[in-house]
């Protein structure tokens, strides 16, 4: 039911098709957040206009609310949210660090406080795979402990109890119709972080993925790590970095040989006014635009950018209308989605390497 | 450019076509709320598919933010919202009393000052044609004194004043390809309506509007004084009852020989997880809701329905998701234009006595 074909390559950058039961995935791909199942201000037929092949939804949020048990008996995740192509479900493991109000781990688990009500929960390994397993999505992640990633013996001990867990959750997986990955941990320390990747890569997963970054590293660590581990991991597996989704991350993860990817930034930035295009990021309150008929971005076709001027846009930021944290969603899923799609037809055309000097150049800072 | 023409009579209730420059408007018609140049949590291609053929957009939201140059800057209303189906704008009238944080009126015109920076602003009847004009809407509203409606010396005053300032608005309005409405006041007193239904209809304007309803009067004395109001008004002009939207008064009014509405509520309901049904409202929170596969209303056919389950709805409004008020949004609108059109069909048929009986027994108070 999985499948990972590389179909062109140029230098670490390749092009591939993910086969998984809910349709086709070429990567690399840019994966949008639906955290609570619903990536955020647009519908599935919206998602599905813009590119969106592949939405990622957290297992914590939904375990919290509505309840796994609820989603299970509404069909699934694919079911009760809409969207009848391929999800990634994380495994809660970022979440009870970063989100609940207090949590306390032990070498079998963690026990964390909701932060919607402050109810006392436990997480597993074999608990949130079965959590998963019960969500139906079409790739799980292991359960991992991401820490903060500059202290050596904190990264030491996450990493072997992530190695410790990734093996249970291996174990406890029951559905062949979802696919497994592993994630590789080890903060910002390069030998860590080896010996981590040749740890998840023996486990012959069928796909892995590189945890713990894009967590307040430097940009030169993040890509420094990022290289070392895809260098690591299997070139037959599709190589998965979580969290990551700035324009410029995303080209220097290809560039490294990374095939997914997922972040809540596009969609967040949204929210926030905040409008991308390959080569830098729009306040869309300034008041330059307030009499500015172009549109967002003057290169791109969705549908914000075909319909609506950056004066509209600006107004409906300004006066706090839901249309536009909706239509710039819209516009910066699109772009990102687009900007993927020109990185796939470029490593096909073996233009990888100039498609990205001038994509470098371009950037305004 | 204006054309109405009644098409079908059932008793007091029919059918007829309004021609505007921006499009035909099969009526009875009901206009969601645009208020500040959007319909809430709704984008311009969801509201044509719900079958919106009229939205209604507010002058003094619009004249306070963005400003109408640069309304008129940009291409005009429609240019700018990309809406190019009819638009009607209010005269402010209304918000002047009900939204500013401060006003003072007098019989030249209103000074206020703005729910949104406190800065003073004066309307006068002249000006908010003028503001009307620049706007660029298809039908544009006289200003008006909408005051409480159970005090008789206030509502004679407002009358005057409302009979006053729409001569001025007559005489001010400068565009060919908009038409004026007149708006008939006089709170809950009959002979006050009555003298200021004949006063409006005798100015032979392209419209004629109901105001000083639904602000707080019982059901009793909206229904007897809109049926009192609308048998004065002339039989040849579209009758445009302003600020309602309930299905119980909709039907009402039309059965008195009313021919368009707009109102908040389907959209505003929406935004407070509420559904709207012919003959209830659903609260979406509810318990009752958490697992029930069921689409929202059965027998409607609107996106929302057509896709998601009452459980996915109530997941989302209680994870306050975005999406939970676009949704429900699509579905009140399309409840609400599907029972207009329901109308429409029962009236040209000569069945809408039979329709009414049926939609009033199967209301669920």
């Amino acid at each position: 039911m999985f499948e990972f074909t590389v179909l062109s390559t140029e230098g670490r950058a390749r092009v591939g098709l993910l086969r998984t039961p809910h349709g086709m995935i070429d990567t690399p791909v840019f994966a949008p957040v639906g955290t609570q199942a619903s990536v955020k201000a647009v519908t599935p037929d919206q998602l599905t206009a813009v590119g969106t092949s592949l939405v990622l939804a957290n297992t914590y949020h939904l375990y919290l609310r509505p309840g796994f048990e609820i989603v299970r008996d509404q069909g699934g995740l694919h079911n009760f949210m809409n969207w009848s192509s391929p999800i990634l479900t994380d495994s809660g493991g970022f979440q009870v660090f970063s989100l609940s109000a207090k949590n306390e781990i032990d070498d079998d688990g963690v026990t964390f406080r909701s932060h919607i009500d402050g109810s006392t929960h436990r997480f597993t390994p074999e608990f949130t795979v079965d959590v998963q397993n019960n969500l139906g999505s079409d790739i799980i992640m292991a359960f991992d402990q991401c820490p903060e990633p500059y202290n050596r013996e904190t990264n030491e001990r996450a990493m072997a109890r992530t190695h410790d867990w990734v093996v249970r959750c291996k174990s406890a997986h029951t559905r062949k119709d979802q696919a497994l990955f592993g994630i590789v941990q080890g903060g910002v320390f390069p030998d860590l972080r080896s010996e981590s990747a040749r740890f998840i890569a023996d486990l012959d997963l069928p796909g892995n993925a590189i945890g713990g970054l894009s967590v307040g590293e430097s940009k030169e660590e993040l890509r420094s790590i990022t290289k070392l581990v895809a260098d690591i991991l299997p070139s037959g597996k599709p190589r998965y970095l979580m969290g990551v989704g700035s324009p410029a991350d995303l080209v220097s993860a290809v560039s490294s040989g990374v095939d997914m990817f997922d972040c809540v930034l596009p969609t967040r930035l949204a929210r926030n006014a905040a409008a991308m295009t390959r080569s830098k990021q729009m306040n869309m309150k300034q008041a330059i635009f307030a009499n500015d008929n172009r549109p967002v971005d003057i290169e791109c076709c969705c549908y914000c950018c075909t319909n609506f001027s950056r004066a509209y846009i600006r107004h409906l930021c300004k006066a706090k209308e839901i249309l536009g944290a909706t239509l710039l969603t819209i516009h910066n899923l699109h772009m990102l989605h687009d900007m993927m799609k020109d990185m796939r037809n470029a490593i096909v055309a073996g233009e990888f390497g100039s498609w990205k000097r001038a994509f470098e150049d371009n950037i305004d800072l």
